[in-house]
């Protein structure tokens, strides 16, 4: 990989002296075992050094240490919950960036729930954001897998996606305003609470999605929605792909933005499942190639809701768009019909190596994609294992590969490059994105180049420098 | 006003040759009838000139005036429906402008019902577009007072907002992919009609909202949502205020994301709508200070959602929220009773001249607000008639004065800038916008350094430097 050399300069004892003391003997770590989750990604990737773990306690604190990096030129690495996939958030091998961790910043500063607002601390883990949210009778939407552990400004810095994007958006669209601490060390307050204001250019867009790498986003300001009263959830045997989006575009001419989730789920997924993850149950009687869980939820009284399923897939199973399905009577077995879902990111533990691609294309095109991508895959390689899943209602596929059965790893890992190369042109025929939620960070910073315009890899770079001339906000990352 | 000058030379003659056989005759115009329309603006408030009105049929041709324009040093001013509230798309008074109308870029490209997208030029009546996307069974939801007459180009550039933000957000909200003609005249390709893209900076949010101070806008992809089924209208004469927030959270309580418009209108306006514009009912019989104008909507099945909004109407009743309600039991009675929201935006043309203030504050705030404004404005001047209306629900209030009833025109506006710095002051004070759906064109263009943080003032000008480092894109305008 062309990872952009950083300063090969170590970092000088004085500035780290400095940032010591801006900080105070709370706000930084430097022996090795405070150090070490935190140089490592949690795909286990990426490995990075740092002479300095710093841990400021306030917007203040983190403005210091970025204004003494900044007058000493030395890089600075912002990191949350270090959950991220494309290793956004861990320093450069060669021990020349500061690591700073936005954990101490936890704070739910304010709730507002008759203006939908909560402001929070880059810190807070989204779990915690949840459930202040859920205390004050609203809902705070953005939910994924890592939600125990990732912070807030992660979320933010890249963009989150997650399973209720089909309702409620991606990260970007939850927040109203932003803190963001600058390249300089000033900040930027704007943290508004409005739903309306049109008085010049949308700056905190610039940082959302950023990785880090044009200021870092100490607090915002997201939006509160009313929590759902009713939820209802199903799952379908799907008699083919293009049935997938059929079965979603009949859900929501019967029950409108009532859809929240629309799951993609392969049957190899669900017998990997099975076979390594203790109660995955069978979800329906009838076996296909493709399942859809679906998720609907509303406010208010929600009968029509569920009637109107009940006739949406009794119609679909009458038109041979769907072999089975069941509309789950009880929480638990709501649970127990996610929990299948769950399994299918889980079982990457256990059913060898994978190479993941997390892409997206119009939702009208999954179909052609998937049926393109897959036998592609498998004529590269026969015997790959595709586990193919995911927010098919937003175009969003994670099309991973599996070692096949009888390959070793390594000559499976050194296949990479190819099927990636093959997978991501696939991707581009397709009008789609070679990463749809989880940024860029180093891993597909070369590879935007490839499949984005050239004018459009100008104008970020042209961003990058005005806002970051020196380039010390995590380099290497992004562009 | 210390409207920036622009370069006093006049246009060169031979950049207006050249611009001329890039367009073709059908192209441009130049003589005073055809350009007298597009130096006016709505309002009457500024007048501008200009040698040339070019109409390009093609965004090809769209980059070859503007590459011409650059290589000339010469200010492009771009131009939609001209049905703007901030003076944005009138050229400067001294004639040194090309004005570029986007009026015949006006072809639906593409409309992808399964993916949900429609992808337009900028020149498409916002109408048009709404039309095209019914034809297809969906919603394409942004809806305001110009619908007929504005071109999606010009709502996108000024980030619109309308009578369905609360549910839809604003126009910004509701794009996926952008085309625009950058400064230099390149063009950059980011029509994506992709859900979730996280490959980089989000470029096209720079486009959005900035008024062609940074490029043109040429086409976009936009999203479409779920024809709803149902609509449920209602309108309630308020016993307070605070009333209306209450209500409100009821309404979202009980019906949740069902609430697409609650608009907060008040006595004074519908007296003056019902002196000067014929079919205009008293919409309920009790009559107070307030009313609510409350729409729900949703695709599925409305039997819960108008028990809902029954109960939660007879509950604000019983609770002394609500002095009386209608629920509309006829589209026509729906139609009527919107007429009397739509007649208060009329009536500016027949109750005198007005000031206007197009501010947001958080929805909490708006009874605070409004209690303080009105009596400071009318502390200010006795016999002002204040007439606020607008989008309660998002927090935005038309607050317009009119001129007391004895007063004449001339002395009244030339209290302006007082009244307009007493009211902005106190949106200050409660965290609010002072342009909330309008925009900054000229009219806010210096004011917005009183109400913004430095930093924000200094980020604009950079990126609007890095981006158009000749200042030719619509000069004078927002930064």
């Amino acid at each position: 990989m062309n990872i952009q050399q950083p300063r090969v300069r170590p970092v000088p004892s004085d500035l780290i002296a400095a940032i010591k003391a801006a900080v105070g003997e709370k706000g930084w770590r430097e022996d090795a075992d405070a150090l070490a989750p935190h140089l490592i990604d949690w795909r286990r990737r990426y490995r990075g050094t740092t002479p300095l773990l710093v841990q400021p306690a306030s917007t203040a604190e983190v403005a210091e240490v970025v204004r003494l990096c900044a007058a000493a030129r030395v890089p600075v690495v912002p990191q949350g919950g270090n959950t991220g996939l494309c290793g956004g958030a861990i320093p450069a091998e060669d021990g020349s960036e500061i690591l700073l961790s936005l954990s101490r910043l936890n704070r739910i500063r304010d709730i507002d729930a008759a203006n939908g607002t909560i402001t929070v601390e880059a810190g807070c883990i989204l779990k915690q954001v949840q459930d202040a949210a859920s205390e004050a009778d609203r809902l705070f939407p953005l939910s994924l897998a890592a939600e125990g552990s990732c912070q807030i400004g992660g979320n933010l810095s890249t963009n989150a996606g997650g399973i209720a994007v089909l309702h409620y958006g991606n990260a970007r669209d939850l927040v109203l305003g932003l803190e963001v601490v600058l390249a300089d060390g000033r900040v930027w307050d704007g943290l508004r609470t409005l739903r309306k204001d049109n008085t010049g250019y949308d700056i905190k867009q610039l940082f959302l999605g950023a990785e880090g790498t044009l200021g870092i986003i100490t607090a915002a300001v997201l939006k509160l929605f009313p929590k759902p009263r009713v939820r209802i959830t199903a799952f379908a045997a799907l008699n083919s792909l293009p049935a997938a989006i059929e079965l979603l575009a009949r859900c929501r001419a019967t029950s409108g933005e009532a859809v929240t989730s629309f799951e993609l789920l392969p049957r190899i997924g669900i017998d990997l499942g099975r076979r390594y993850i203790a109660g995955v149950v069978e979800p329906v009687a009838e076996r296909r190639d493709y399942y859809a869980l679906i998720e609907l939820s509303a406010a208010a009284n929600g009968d029509g809701l569920r009637s109107g399923l009940d006739a949406a897939l009794a119609a679909a199973l009458e038109d041979g768009l769907i072999a089975d399905a069941t509309v789950a009577e009880s929480e638990e077995q709501a649970r127990r019909l996610w929990f299948v879902r769950e399994a299918i990111v889980e079982l990457q533990k256990f059913a060898g190596v994978s190479i993941k691609h997390d892409i997206s294309v119009p939702v009208s095109r999954v179909p052609a994609f998937m049926e393109e991508a897959i036998a592609a895959s498998v004529k590269a390689l026969p015997g790959v294992r595709v586990v193919p899943f995911g927010h098919a209602g937003d175009g969003n596929i994670h099309f991973n590969l599996y070692q096949p059965e009888d390959m070793d790893s390594d000559p499976f890992l050194r296949r990479q490059p190819e099927l990636t190369r093959l997978v991501h042109d696939i991707v581009r025929a397709h009008g789609g994105s070679i990463s749809a939620e989880h940024g860029v960070g180093r891993l597909r910073r070369d590879e935007i180049g490839l499949y984005k315009p050239a004018v459009e890899i100008e104008l970020m770079r042209r961003i990058k420098q005005v806002l970051d001339p020196d380039n010390i906000m995590n380099p290497g990352k992004v562009v």
